[in-house]
């Protein structure tokens, strides 16, 4: 792995007792992961961890020293197992209770008469907590310090990053290639490693895969750098022709 | 969330950099919490780590002591980024190295003259691990102590479960039933968190749903106890028609 500057890692903490069940697959890892990326932060370290307040005061309280950027997803809706606020809240040991801004906006979206004792649980926040608009469905996310905390449905979560690319000052973008190929891991583990070590400023990543009844590996190769991702893919490249096996595609 | 007797517990390791930057969508975790769920274990906690030595060695050594049983998915091929094996031997401070049934399994699968020193480097394990049968490609897992070693490939982890069911002792089996309702939470939030409080031994979860431009809410009934998620559900399906919500399904 390409180390972060330290300033520039992340970590995701999915907050649900349905994912840790099966019921529901994540789908905002891959997500914010590839986002982070693209903003030049790169994520360090996934949780997953039940909807228990403990659990989330203290899994936060650990990353969010370790990491610049700690992203939430899960918890921040009107029901009794919505609990990811007053945790947090709790995690920072500041007060928890109606966010004026947040109030505001809901009343606005449901209109005073449909402001339900349910809908206005969604405005109650960490104090000093600042905002993350919410085009899809009203209920804001927030903020407080280095803490991010999203809602765990993914078409609303990713609705609501656009929002926040400007908060979130990274480092050098990681580009990648990848190289997919016509054969099985073994065949080239050898040459690949040699080259890995020639090339210690680049990621290699070797993943075997089996797509419509064939079978193959891709090669990626990462760094911030392009002229170092270019020169490894040319050595890769070259010892893949020697070895005539078929190159399926590059990317 | 309904607390697992401590011995029935389970933690799930992912390892992978491929994850963490949003290449590949994990599909192990879902995965393997269903099918552990069904043995009575509950998984309580994931973790999505690099592959790096340093953080899997410290991961295993802090999740072992805190949960019965802990899998890993994830490096243990045959190229350089594949180094899961020689980090769990570091984490248990056993030697690593080649592992005779596992050395004739690979050798037989590959006839001895195919047997290349990538393949050999499956071969290579912790001291007195013992192995998990693969069906799919030959490379088998392996298990020390209380930690399960699986591949990534999902099709390759899924063959692999069937020779463990009987390695892993659990308790009662977790069971759920999904009343699913055309409704917001808002509108049921306050009535839900009555019954959850009257039944403090089912955990009630509300997830929202959009589907095929439908909203909706499911809301999942867990409990080893048939006839207290009966009882529940009882309450909530009288709750949802005094209120005339419409009941999608129930399931």
């Amino acid at each position: 792995m390409i180390k972060a500057n330290k300033k520039m890692n992340a970590a995701i903490i999915i907050i649900g007792n349905e994912i840790l069940s099966g019921r529901t697959q994540d789908k905002n890892v891959a997500y914010l992961s590839k986002w982070l990326n693209d903003l030049g932060v790169r994520v360090e370290e996934v949780r997953i961890i039940p909807d228990l307040e403990k659990r989330i005061v203290s899994t936060v309280n650990k990353l969010r020293k370790k990491f610049k950027y700690i992203f939430t997803t899960g918890g921040i809706g009107p029901t009794h197992d919505d609990i990811t606020a007053r945790s947090i809240a709790k995690a920072f040991n500041v007060s928890y209770g109606y966010n004026l801004e947040a109030y505001k906006i809901l009343e606005k979206y449901y209109t005073p008469v449909r402001f339900s004792e349910g809908r206005k649980k969604m405005a109650k926040m960490p104090d000093k907590a600042s905002l993350i608009h919410n085009p899809s469905s009203g209920a804001p996310g927030f903020i407080i310090k280095n803490v991010y905390c999203l809602p765990g449905v993914p078409s609303i979560l990713k609705s609501m990053t656009d929002s926040l690319t400007n908060k979130i000052s990274g480092g050098k973008k990681i580009l990648s290639k990848t190289v997919s190929v016509n054969t099985v891991e073994s065949e080239i583990a050898k040459s690949l490693e040699k080259i890995q070590n020639k090339f210690k400023k680049v990621e290699i990543g070797s993943y075997p895969f089996f797509r419509l009844g064939k079978i193959g590996v891709s090669i990626v190769i990462r760094s911030t750098e392009k002229n170092r991702i270019d020169d490894c893919s040319k050595k890769i490249i070259s010892f893949i022709k020697k070895k005539k096996i078929k190159i399926i595609n590059r990317e």
